[in-house]
């Protein structure tokens, strides 16, 4: 009988999720449980909406967590929103693309979908050709992609959506929390974003907005299930949501005024993403981008002054992710794995056509801080020098500290 | 700005779950984020999967955790092993039966029910009766019915399903880590059970095991998503699981020796998990059941002494829930409000035809405690007494007194 206390190493997790969580909200974990329909513990629900909808910059009355890993919170509101037969046209430039495709797909969707290279986001224009033909229930797509580092612009895709009538429902799952995202002003009808990258809690929770277009269908689907039912509850004439668990009809009815029994709310990771959001709150979220935004400018300057290539269309690059084209001399599992054991530093490798190619750094959160670009800057350095890759030594480090010194 | 530090009130969950998390259990939870592919991770993850097949008794290759509550456990389990189409027999004896055909409705199976008046259980004979009638794929059952707090015994059931060659899956969400559940011995081919119930963590993650004749089904029904997969990867014959998050088929690939990206492992619910289980193992299965019977013993003393009547047939009551009719000259939010804001002591009360009727009391895991009997025994007699319900005044906790001193 030897298992084993947890104990996690020191890492540093510079990778595009999971980051490290603040350590308020690690501890805030630690929290003994309250029943779930406890007052104190509905107040907390309550105001993890009232933070949610500041932080998605909507006023949606539905916006929420789900108690799944971000990956449910896509699924639970595509499914949702989407009906089998409805028209859905993807516009997928990485594998998060072909993700909301492979879900969609499932629940009997028609999807169209529209690809890129990767390492490129599409134009406005490329996907309105496409719109015009018609027909289309809605449009779904990636903000920022992770597995490309790219950051697809919203604010003209919401227009081109409501112009042909089409729902937009955007995966912000790598941005929300360290990128600008106005869901209103944008015109995004459905939201979906993790906890493990820029809002920094551990993974296991889905932040949700929805609008009352998509709330409507929702309605329209519901069927309140036996054992619970009351006379007063009529189903709805479109077809029932295919998951119990995943039904937005029934967690509408969990976190609004009713609180139906559905399942459990995950306690702890509820406090969790209390605890996190009010961190933003505390931070502002001007401040908390201006933040993400500096030491994404002082770790690309870094990696270029070093010498090293920034992989793809730097003009619409995530600013929490940086992806680098391997240089000649090493390969990505060595480069990796003596960042990792040698220097206690995460950064990942890619999927599909990028893995072995590029690896990507994250800048997310909690981790996106001057010192951990400094350090993995320094580190990086030193791990291509120990593998006599031709680098500019010293200059990396250098050129980020430039930059904030003029930041000042 | 506004927003509460997480401070919850000190509480006592002697409800039927959530209950309190072993304080070891909070503590694992802050400890750092890992990165879901770091080999001390994956390691701990490997631990998790040992013990859970020693608490499910099981020597099931497939036995690990799904990032949802328990209800999504049921259908990840279920909608993995049932194909549309599928004849399912379900003997419901409460709520929670009626959720087992309310997820399976949704993915095509063809449901029989089998009902029961609530506050009792089946006869062997009733269920097979049924499946004489054949062409039954499976038959899904609720181990311990918390809404009725009845439990159906299991092996007689095991036997039967074998001789028809029915599949077995079982709902342990409430019983297991505080009663003797074993999954190879009574032929139980898929299991699944919460984390917020007996075995005292906090709500978030399902614990779930099955056998090689369910993993066979899943693997005809397999299909690399698109992105990720490789030229090797061959879609089955079966028809595809109809949920990408609760598709058992990328979560074996997940958790298996591949280790391919499905979603990110929720790393604090995974510590807590693993602390939790750790915990059963230091404290020993049969040592954990005899405290749960041995407390269960006690307060069903306590409440009988006191003048109270223990709802439904005693003989097939769980061990870690018991209801009692609510007696006359009080309601029952009356009593569960003074208890809650007087006291500080959560107990429950029920679905459907049992709401207002009976109060559920929970001995579930951390809060199976000697004292938590005591205290909540001399609490329910001060409300009781203070609203004038007629009761026999000190019988109760020395009742319960009594049968701990025999038990020396």
């Amino acid at each position: 009988m030897n298992f084993s206390e947890i104990n996690p190493a020191a890492r540093m997790l510079m990778c595009p999720g999971p980051v490290e969580s603040d350590p308020r909200v690690l501890r805030a974990m630690s929290a003994p449980i309250l029943g779930q329909f406890d007052p104190q513990f509905l107040g907390y629900m309550a105001e993890t909406q009232e933070m949610a909808r500041k932080v998605f910059q909507t006023s949606n009355k539905q916006t929420y967590c789900v108690d799944t890993t971000s990956r449910g919170g896509l699924e639970t509101v595509l499914t949702g929103a989407i009906c089998p037969g409805d028209k859905v046209l993807i516009p997928a430039f990485g594998r998060f693309g072909y993700l909301l495709s492979e879900i969609l797909e499932r629940c009997g969707a028609e999807i169209t979908l529209l690809e890129r290279e990767w390492g490129t986001v599409f134009e406005p224009e490329e996907i309105e050709a496409e719109l015009k033909k018609g027909g289309y229930k809605a449009v779904a797509c990636i903000h920022g992609e992770t597995s490309t580092s790219m950051m697809q612009p919203m604010e003209e895709l919401g227009k081109i959506c409501k112009k042909y009538d089409a729902l937009l429902i955007v995966d912000t799952v790598a941005t929300l929390g360290g990128v600008d995202i106005r869901v209103d002003e944008w015109g995004i009808d459905g939201c979906i974003a993790g906890t493990q990258k820029c809002i920094s809690a551990p993974s296991g929770s889905a932040l949700i907005t929805y609008n009352d277009k998509i709330h409507e269908i929702v309605l329209a689907r519901k069927k309140v299930e036996k054992g619970i039912r009351i006379d007063s509850d009529v189903d709805g004439d479109l077809p029932q949501i295919p998951s119990n668990y995943l039904d937005l009809a029934q967690l509408e009815d969990y976190w609004g005024p009713r609180h139906l029994n559905h399942h459990t709310e995950s306690t702890s990771m509820q406090y969790a993403v209390h605890e996190a959001l009010r961190c933003i709150m505390q931070e502002g979220l001007q401040e908390r981008f201006d933040r993400h935004s500096l030491n994404d400018k002082a770790l690309c300057a870094g990696l270029q002054a070093m010498g090293l290539e920034i992989f793809g269309d730097i003009k619409n690059k995530m600013p929490v992710v940086t992806a680098i084209n391997i240089p000649e001399g090493i390969d990505g599992p060595t480069l990796r794995g003596q960042l990792l054991n040698d220097f206690g530093i995460e950064v990942a490798t890619s999927f599909g056509p990028l893995d072995g190619k590029i690896i990507r750094i994250g800048n997310m959160g909690y981790c996106s801080q001057k010192r951990n670009i400094l350090i993995l800057l320094s580190a990086l350095e030193a791990v291509l020098v120990h593998n006599k890759v031709k680098i500019n030594v010293s200059d990396g480090v250098e050129a980020a500290l430039e930059v904030y010194q003029n930041a000042k």
